[in-house]
């Protein structure tokens, strides 16, 4: 990841919490007080973004000691501890809470993703991410599905074609799409078309697409779909999966399945920071 | 709101999905083709964001016409229209995804708050939120607990005192703190403690609290709790609760009861865009 | 306070004076030599911002070597050195004018509040400072005036209740308007009303304003409402104060001043830098 | 003035006052209730910052209508009005203190600076203001004592040559330093050097300097100084000058005299702004 | 493209030129001073950047009229007219250089590109760019390169593999590093690996690269790497390749040609602006 | 050069190039992988920028060693090693182009100066640059001017005035622009005319212009020119001046030469970077 991007992201973060100051600890903790801190889940899931928490108290102080006792990818049980921190007390007390937000999101996505992962682990697909993510931390929650065992679809707009059926409707036909961006794009960029049925399927097999999505179609047309393809382009389920529908899909034999609830509707891990010594 | 703030938020967001261009878009659409386009929900909720949705496009095009169906606060149904917006093809094919995103976290966050408000609408006791936002989106999402009938503890470490246990060790007891506190801080805040047993809430009370805060206890000791304060302090119940057991806390006679998975673990709301018509 | 802050301001400062570059040390000064300076002050008064001055030649140059001799709070007298500093020549003139801006600004306003606070020391009142601050200097300023021995209103429109006249008539009323406002600001913000004269001031009390702001009134008046109040709100007395009519007011009985010339209006404390030794 | 860099300091002043909110007008205020405001003068003075002061509304809400009764550089006596504006309440009440803010600021030192002015008004000098500004406000400051009638030194140490004390003795005499500047710097940029006494003046004066700054030298001194001059070099007086010796420094028969004062310690101007009537 | 990227480029290009203000033109012109200007070339070429020229304009006076006479891609003769702009004086005077030094920048580029393509435009070849661009720019100089009837590369890191040398002894070999590769990255970025001989040519193709660079390679050896090939990786020509050797490179059928020089060594296309009617 | 501003200039390059993260390098080399690398020039030229070259390292990876074996100015022939640095593999591989671009650009301007300057070196003449600069680049590419051994003309708007054409038939002729102008700017600025014919230059020799530019003046007439001014004002030949024309420019006498192709138009010099061992 480029650290350049997340340490603006971290300050702003910070920013926005302590604005000119935090007014409890300032006025009651002496600048030189020390402390020590640990940082523990309360229970069963993925670490991510642990780079991330200590970060936050490094920008704040330069002079702060984190130890990583679990890096991102663990699997970490209730109660285990995950990190500690040493140094003034007014920058634990202050960098706690930004600290834990990052790291409980990113790892509260990992988990999803770990879990998701683990269930079509007998399946030869990929679970893939999408661009519903919450704006702004993009960077990191694609991170954190890789950290889970996921990958990533494409980053944004920039850097990955997928034509949709208002692209298709405003070019002309999926055939006239397809070769309009290949003569303009990047030749290391691969176009994908979505379609809905099997028409479409056939069309934008015809027209040369790298990469096919399969719009919320139901498990025997992608079955039918898989068939048809014959190993040609790339299959990839979309729309309306659940973890409940999960294995019936990958069951299909499409190559990629994308959820978007991996990253927008994860809930946070549920981790705690205690200050365990005042010296 | 301050809109330059969110301004900032909503060009960063779209920075990061459309980097240095929608190369499908750009490629495919014609400059001037023009469309309309109409949000809908897919399952029932309470609208939040609608004029973020509405800025996203503004500012990347203020040409845009965007007409509002559905003012934040509104509960819909499924399948209800939201806003319909009309102009270039381009502009609603490359801010579709962003606006999106914005609205379905804040909607699905006023929904939350909304339900668990509704749980406990004949009980004299607000719903208030927490500091464990999701890092950079907390103005938005406090205005989404707001919408959704939820009330904002402060917004920071800035604008609000909380005494917590390290805070009271440094200091050397909840008396010394809380008059160190009243001494030094602006005389417009209050003064929040966390206590964790009637000893403390005594203690914080004979100090002078203006507000207590009773961390992870026991419904039974919160209706003592009560009992003790006897109107004095504004007491919040914090710590654990959850829509289950939300209505018990309520029965107790807090003030307050703040909870952090309205903002940290709101699943987003499920809202489509569809473009309907291409000229 | 919050040096992220703080630091972007210096940034800002450095770079509002130097441009792309100090035209006549860069081409005078080689890069290696080195030398001692010293802050030393022309007149009596209060040091504040010694760290920032501190700050101005580190971001310059991290190597810098500063020593602070007299800290933030400390009384000077005419002549005295309040730090030393040694390194390249270059950062020392580089960067001595913004240095002593800051010093010299952030001091005046120390040393007046410092006066003024000295005046009612036998009062049981405090002086608290204004939003008429300088532009973007807020959080230097209010810092200043702590140092001096005053106090800090709220700091800007986020943190604290201010209901003037305006707002009362748009919301029909004081007793509406306090009303409306307690339901729907956090918990931890206390409400201020502005009142004119002694029936608004019952009004206020009865709608159960926590602060009031005695706008512009006699003395005479002043001590009637005190008498009124009864101790129920907090008094503040604002407008027009000055410090001849100082005492006056104190004695009134207010439990608060405040005064926008702390900020708006104080002269530059006379501080001068040397370089005492070119190496 | 570059209105570009003038945005960004009014918007930093907004975000600094409004934070995420301005919580008592949001609250009270209705967000389409209209009014009507006026600024006038409670002292007299010069006007200064009259579009900064339109400029911060207008950031607000484009919507506003702000008509200027009085422009920059007009005097104006106690009791009058100089701009009326008209819009949203909020907007109106939220932009209100950041806009007296700036005028009050600038208007301070256009005062200052014509009262100065206008007691050398006989005498063929130019007062001229210094680096010692208030940190980010240089462009606005600078600005106000053109206003005042006033005139600007060099912006920063990127656009005027000045050889100080420390750079002569680094560089080994004026000679050597006014040569190296002269070899290394634009030719549209005038070199200036620092003297303390009759002999550094000659040394100056021969090596061709185009400027020299007589420092904190007595009248009778600069008097000689003028003579032994005779025209070759622009003569400016700075040093300890108040607006009591400023005429017999004039009478030396300097071309320029500089004074800190003009901006680092004006007063400000006394303005107020009152909604006249709430539609 | 996107133009809030482009926006910020302009914005700084000129607070760069302008700093905080046009010193002879704010003294000499009359605010409502108004003027038309023209671009017009004064060599051949290629028009690219008009939009952006118009642009700097704009974010300086909303108020100005632009008309474009000859769009980006457009052949132009020594002469021609390209673009007319009319209102205020100082507006026009004080963006002109700035708004230029764009045009002509990016003009530059997109003849040189049209020169080349020129060349080899009947071979089914195409020219690329590559990442050697000027630093900051790369948007608008990869857009130039498109005007001009060229190619793009990947962006930048983010969007497309490309496996060099060293990546390929740190991963323990061709093979090794495109397998890494392909189970990591989003299924929509091809893999290009870089070859100096025909035997690293044959691995990457068992490996399964999609993408070929031939980095420094004789003629004649890429006619042999073309033949065995046969079709299954998309071959680029890279390294050395000048106007001289183009067409040789492009007979022997490769796929692309990448040329460095298309971004960081093309001289200015020279226009020049003509304030023709001050009224 | 004021680093803070280059600092956000390598900072801006390097986001622009690596975007989100470098998938090539991130997805094959282990973060710990060490390496070493080289820079070396494949032609004779002048280096310089060899410590931004350094910076964008250092931004990315404080920990990295740098070691300059050619210093800014210094001669080097095809071949030569300019640097060399060792660190981490990732570093060297994700920082290299950016850093090559600025060296690059640089020195390709540096060599192209010294090449101009060289062929005048018995001239009493200086070579100086232009505002035709890469937009966001001019503090680098005029620092790169000065390393060549040219001089600077003014760097922006803000700190010289060249009145043109325009300026003087809006002030009403060449004497009123130049009195309104030395009326109203800091005595530290010089005023420059820009002339067209030997009329004009009278009428600027007679209002007392320090700085007169003979556009694009026959050779002929710029030595009559210098004849006329007989050293009164300095005088600049500016406009179509080349390589070629160059020298017969240098021997009508005139004290400067400005040439836009210095910066507009400068080849990059062609500089290498090698990772010589892996470790």
């Amino acid at each position: 990841m480029n650290w350049m991007q997340i340490d603006r992201i971290i300050r702003q973060a910070l920013i926005e919490d302590i604005g000119h100051r935090d007014i409890t600890t300032d006025n009651l903790i002496p600048p030189d007080h020390q402390s020590q801190g640990v940082f523990y889940v309360k229970q069963e899931g993925v670490v991510a973004g642990i780079q991330v928490a200590e970060r936050v108290f490094q920008l704040l102080d330069p002079e702060i000691d984190f130890t990583v006792l679990k890096d991102d990818g663990e699997l970490v049980l209730e109660g285990e501890e995950i990190a500690r921190i040493s140094g003034r007390t007014r920058t634990l007390l202050t960098g706690e809470r930004v600290s834990l937000n990052f790291l409980q999101h990113m790892s509260g996505i990992a988990t999803k993703t770990y879990d998701l992962v683990d269930r079509v682990r007998h399946f030869p697909v990929k679970i893939v991410d999408t661009r519903k993510t919450v704006p702004g931390l993009r960077i990191l929650e694609k991170y954190a599905v890789r950290v889970g065992g996921g990958h990533n679809h494409r980053f944004g707009l920039f850097d990955g074609v997928l034509i949709k059926d208002n692209h298709i409707r405003a070019a002309g036909g999926i055939a006239e799409a397809v070769h309009t961006i290949k003569r303009n794009i990047s030749h290391l960029t691969r176009v994908e078309v979505e379609v809905e049925n099997l028409e479409q399927l056939r069309e934008a097999l015809a027209a040369g697409a790298d990469v096919i999505l399969l719009d919320n179609m139901d498990p025997e047309i992608m079955k039918e779909a898989v068939r048809i393809n014959g190993g040609r382009a790339i299959l990839e389920a979309s729309g309306g999966i659940t973890q409940d529908t999960l294995v019936e899909v990958a069951k299909t034999g499409v190559d990629l399945i994308s959820m978007g609830a991996l990253t927008h509707s994860a809930m946070a891990l549920d981790i705690s920071f205690d200050i365990i010594r005042l010296r």
